[in-house]
């Protein structure tokens, strides 16, 4: 396996080569996910349980909430396979939980869950009501009290209907999002989604500072994240955001706030880890989303993919039924700057399936 | 590779995946292995000398303290090749011996050797005379005082005829153990251990203290151990013992004490490693010596076995001529969670016995 460079420089990542990881998983819920169709990230009825399912598959290789593992309408499995294989592979040192607004608690012990009291985000076509001010200091203070005995920090997210909220979010903060936001469904739901983020758009007035509009249309993953990014400058922490688009407006958010406050940020210690099913995503444009930041950004892509195989529900991921997720395209460039082969993860996300 | 849960949840053990581990070999000899036939763990004549034999292995995979590998009767090497194998492959951050009563000191420089200023415990056919309040305050003070840089210690043993002495001590403890103690014969050698078992048991009055049982029928591993598992929990160290029904009795010396002072233990940190052949041994039961204990406790078993290899001294292991020892199932359930495979494994234990 090996990764691809979208911008910036390999020297990030190559430094990074061997040396040891936590993986923090952001798990969190917006109602957003309750619009019928908006989202394949679960089972339908039961979205909120996705990023539940997805933090105990991950930690025990068990799903314990529900009887069965979170798969799209199609029977595309979770992306958590892939991270789950690369952890048994090559293991993280350490994998903590975000809990950014779950309705109930993953089913782990021993494993971290740090709580911040948060709600589920609300409907942004009904106004979120995010306590946005809050939760970003929330994560402020995270970020720079944050320790790890490890190299550096993986982020990851679960949220299901994420990238409508993502989406939205950019728009509100003003940047040039046409046909650049990713979705988990090939056949982008774009008529469902287009609607609610219009919708929730018409909420945002000219007066609302940036907090207000965060409050009305983004969710509690992208807020905290990136007053997580913010917060961690203060220790220089080296942190991979694995996501795709989502990930990608964490940072417009960061961007967002900069300006307002005419700050700056020190960046070199920051990148943005994906798949290849998004760097070569037809639908989307990551790259189009990270050049309209105002700070130079490091940002790789795995190139694995599943041609080795055979398997019809892993072959979706191929056809673009699924790209993202549970930060498995920084769990693959993890993979790739720590010796594993594409056979070896295929074997291994295969013997899930069996 | 992978394990299996004996009791309790797959928690923990994930939780160990990818961290760091030292391991503590307690090296020991009770002089019961002096009886004709009762132990194959070692050259005849010799036996005294195999945990010294195991520790330089282990260490240096060099046998200093005499020309040849410890080999039963039959030619099963020791399972120190398997702990080995693992070590080579993804090594243990640290190894240091515990000195339980050796005759001599193992030939190993660099590596730390405590001293406990023991001598080897007696023949229990004779009243072993063991002062196992003294062994045990030492353990106490030990495990209190134990720090480690790695995040939790595999705790292993080598002492020959220590099944024996170890079913002698939950029977006097009363504990129900019909057919529940393995051995490292197949054919176990059940009269002449038997016959031991009884001898020792005689000595034993109802009016003696626990203290003073153990002292009759015990062996300084078990003691010791017992002390170190009460007494690092102080800081609640995370430790897996490493090794089937002798590691079963120290926990059940672990309970008699609580039982006798009234006292609880918090277990959450705690758990018993063992090997597929202990596991599915038909001629023993760990886990129903497990289950007599008053507090969970977590246990596991490697799936690890020799069905890749074709080496007719590996394959007596599938027969079931040896199934634990030098913490050969914890060291198997590491490389479990450190990704290491059947094949690796099966191949470097094959290449020491070229």
């Amino acid at each position: 396996m090996n990764f691809e460079t979208i911008l910036g420089k390999v020297d990030f990542l190559e430094f990074l080569r061997g040396k040891k990881a936590t993986f923090l998983l952001s798990a969190s819920v917006t109602k957003t996910c309750e619009i019928p169709n908006i989202s394949q990230a679960g089972i339908p009825g039961f979205l909120h349980l996705t990023p539940i399912l997805d933090a105990e598959f991950l930690c025990t290789k068990q799903v314990r909430s529900m009887p069965q593992i979170a798969q799209t309408p199609k029977g595309v499995p979770t992306p958590a396979l892939i991270t789950r294989a690369v952890h048994e592979l090559n293991a993280f040192s350490n994998i903590e939980i975000l809990n950014l607004g779950l309705e109930t608690l993953p089913q782990i012990s021993h494993f971290k869950i740090h709580d911040f009291n948060m709600k589920p985000s609300g409907r942004i076509d009904d106004g979120a009501r995010i306590q946005a001010l809050e939760i970003f200091q929330k994560a402020i203070e995270f970020g720079q009290s944050y320790k790890t005995n490890d190299d550096y920090v993986i982020l990851a997210e679960s949220i299901p209907a994420g990238t409508t909220t993502a989406n939205a979010t950019a728009l509100a903060l003003g940047y040039e999002c046409e046909g650049y936001f990713s979705s988990s469904y090939k056949n982008n739901p774009s008529d469902i989604k287009n609607e609610t983020i219009v919708n929730a758009l018409k909420r945002v007035e000219s007066k609302n500072d940036l907090f207000e509009k965060l409050g009305f249309l983004s969710d509690n993953m992208i807020i905290f994240n990136a007053g997580f990014i913010l917060g961690s400058r203060a220790n220089n922490l080296k942190v991979i955001l694995a996501g795709g688009t989502q990930m990608a407006a964490v940072l417009l958010v960061v961007n967002s706030i900069l300006r307002s406050m005419d700050g700056q940020i020190d960046s070199s210690n920051l990148a943005l880890c994906t798949t290849k099913w998004i760097n070569k995503d037809e639908n989307s444009n990551i790259k189009a989303l990270l050049e309209q930041l105002d700070f130079p950004i490091n940002a790789y892509a795995s190139d694995f993919d599943f041609s080795e195989s055979s398997h019809p529900a892993l072959k979706l991921y191929d056809e673009g039924e699924a790209k993202e997720g549970v930060g498995c395209g920084g769990a693959l460039c993890y993979g790739a700057i720590n010796g594993l082969t594409k056979e070896q993860v295929t074997k291994k996300v295969e013997s899930f399936l069996v």
